[in-house]
């Protein structure tokens, strides 16, 4: 194989997750061991910031940062939700993917990585197709990142382990505390998670539960429709039994009809998705008006995504070798893929990298499997179990200071633009 | 001082937190000590369990549980709301003391030790009270407790490090998260934390901050009237600089008139207090909707009193010491006061415990100073952070299994019952 000499560009996108900057420094790490990858840059927000032809040098930062990125939450480049959409915007998006590949050319960027979601994965594969139309040498391998869990192929996605980590842990806690204030009036609490149109980051909570006495008691997840009746008939079993429940509901639960119970339908964000904010709020002004059970809800929100602070070890070291793989997949002269993780066995758990077209992988969502979930659809069974306790394994050893954790923050020292701004 | 041959009860009372377990860990390990303590018993759900004479034996459990309970987040021994309140049932109340006296002496209960915030304190005041006028031997003290960090005289409260230490820790990550989505479209996050009169909790969160650019931009403390047209052009400020703004809010905030902004006032705790859910949502609508910025909504709720699993090691050591000073003042022959927390000095951080009679401590409420707050009353002072800082400062090397953390359960052997059921 010969090799390619240029640049390396790397960008995040999406939401952000405790392991994104994790990949981020393993793609800077491998990339490192390369002498023909020359320069290595930060493209800063995503496309909107390459599209700004905002890079930044990446040799600048010290290598302490780097390896600090691998406890650091949040998107260290910082990311957007910019899409280069040639369905809803065909003349906006041809003039992007223009400038892109301006920007591409102006500074040699011959390896380009992008970490996100099914969106992201979406933007990396027209880039990997425009590339081959305008005859222009660039190897494009796409990161997985997403706490939802949901793309295809990969057998879960860095993100995954730690938000479903800190979010089991959490349910373990409350279950301990309204446990503990349980007296015969009965109590409800119900936790919202995120989790739009996948369930596995509700699901994942059900860690927590050790006996069937144990809560969570009902796990609510989108793929599901809710039933008013089924529910509370549940919440009050286990109200008259153990005198609490505790609910977690994956915040895109969706009502027969297929529509999101706790959607504010005026708000959509930049893909068109409707906003949500109150499954939760929404359950406990069900459980209070007809059962009349005091409840209390949590909203974890952002936070569930960003705490690193119980980050999954086992999560980080794959978000790392993903960023790896995705180097040495385009040092090997492949391009139009997607990193995946396989699971090569359960007990003890096994896994490796591996690499998939993005053709395939592209706005194809994946959902909780019926047959991981129970009969009466209120858990997951013994299937999910299986499948998620391996990846919530082991604590890492962050630093820390004055108490609270030590994040690092790029210097982010900006590559001189050579280009008129985007018009 | 002569020994007084008898056995102990210990109880928890109030809203539960990540340290209370630990002062309960301190009274069992503290009265082993001391022979002359012949039985230990529990109390199940505070003062309503030991009414309805639901005893356990602690001699039951063994010593690696009563370690683990200084690890385990909520009441282990169950807690209640219950009030024995003079005032407004007098018939009641009188009954509630001669069936607590007649549970007393069926048990021979010499030393009470009851551990939980101002209404807490404030039973155990009138119990000791009502010991003396019914020339019954008991010898009562208060252990300090509540994430509110409300109570008077003690320089703080067992319970609230941990939970500012978890606060603090979600806002430095959320903060990160927020920061990396920031683009020039603005955006704002509201973290809404627990704190009904005081502030102490909201303040607490200024300790994620290290520059004047660092989030938290704005902490919302009860104890100050909120100015909506002042609040909205302080986001408007932030979010044009730095193109996001991170708000926190504790739950209690109120308008000129002193009325709650997230209150709902149809419904009511057993206290009488309003039941508040909503002030981070209410002012995501405000923003939202006269500046029409984008803004997310995080709501801890009780995940941020359970967080043990980020609890503060000075914390606990505190907590610990709190039980163990209560035992030691009460086989020392004293009664009718609360350990309290004595700050010897700062930097380095140095602490003592000493006791205070109960009769002052019922029922007031210490808020934030005016003067730990800056003046534009958008965060705490310097003098708050000093103040704060060495309370989250440590981490507990607290048992796990299977990436969670691992928490106990006591046996509750139950205590033979004695009596007649409560009438």
């Amino acid at each position: 194989m010969a090799e390619f000499v240029g640049n390396l560009l790397v960008a995040q996108s999406g939401g952000p997750t405790a392991a994104i900057n994790a990949s981020i420094a393993g793609v800077i790490q491998e990339a490192g061991k390369h002498e023909f990858i020359e320069e290595m840059y930060g493209g800063l927000h995503g496309i909107l910031g390459i599209l700004n032809e905002e890079l930044i040098d990446l040799n600048e930062e010290n290598t302490r940062t780097i390896e600090g990125l691998k406890y650091t939450p949040a998107a260290a480049l910082g990311t957007c939700r910019y899409k280069i959409d040639f369905n809803k915007a065909p003349e906006r998006a041809a003039k992007d993917m223009d400038r892109l590949f301006q920007v591409f050319e102006a500074h040699n960027v011959r390896y380009f990585f992008y970490a996100g979601g099914n969106d992201s994965q979406d933007t990396a594969h027209k880039i990997h197709e425009q590339a081959l139309q305008r005859g222009y040498e660039l190897r494009v391998i796409g990161i997985p990142k997403t706490i939802d869990n949901d793309l295809p192929y990969t057998d879960h996605c860095p993100g995954y382990g730690s938000v479903i980590k800190y979010n089991a842990t959490t349910v373990l806690e409350v279950g301990f505390d309204v446990a503990s204030m349980a007296t015969d009036e009965g109590s409800c609490c119900i936790i919202e998670v995120m989790g739009r149109a996948a369930g596995w980051i509700a699901a994942g909570t059900v860690l927590a539960k050790r006996t069937a006495a144990d809560p969570p008691h009902i796990i609510l997840l989108p793929e599901i429709p809710f039933d008013e009746a089924k529910f509370l008939a549940k919440v009050k079993f286990n109200v008259d039994v153990l005198k609490y429940c505790l609910v977690v509901v994956g915040e895109g639960l969706k009502n027969e009809r297929g529509e999101e119970i706790g959607a504010d339908k005026n708000r959509l964000d930049a893909f068109g998705h409707p906003l949500l904010s109150g499954a939760a709020e929404r359950l406990a002004e069900i459980v209070q008006g007809k059962l009349n059970t005091k409840t209390r809800t949590v909203k974890l929100g952002y936070a569930q995504r960003a705490a690193a602070h119980s980050a999954s070890a086992q999560d980080i070291i794959e978000a790392v070798a993903c960023g790896e793989a995705a180097v040495k997949a385009a040092v090997d002269g492949k391009s139009g893929l997607m990193v995946k993780l396989v699971r090569v066995q359960n007990n003890p758990y096994q896994w490796t990298t591996d690499l998939h077209d993005l053709k395939e992988v592209a706005n194809k969502e994946h959902l909780v499997p019926r047959e991981w979930i129970n009969e009466e659809a209120f858990l997951p069974n013994e299937q999910f179990v299986e499948y998620a306790r391996p990846l919530i394994e082991g604590d890492l050893k962050a630093p820390r200071e004055n108490g609270l954790p030590k994040f690092v923050v790029l210097d982010k020292v900006p590559v001189e633009k050579k280009l008129p701004p985007r018009g």
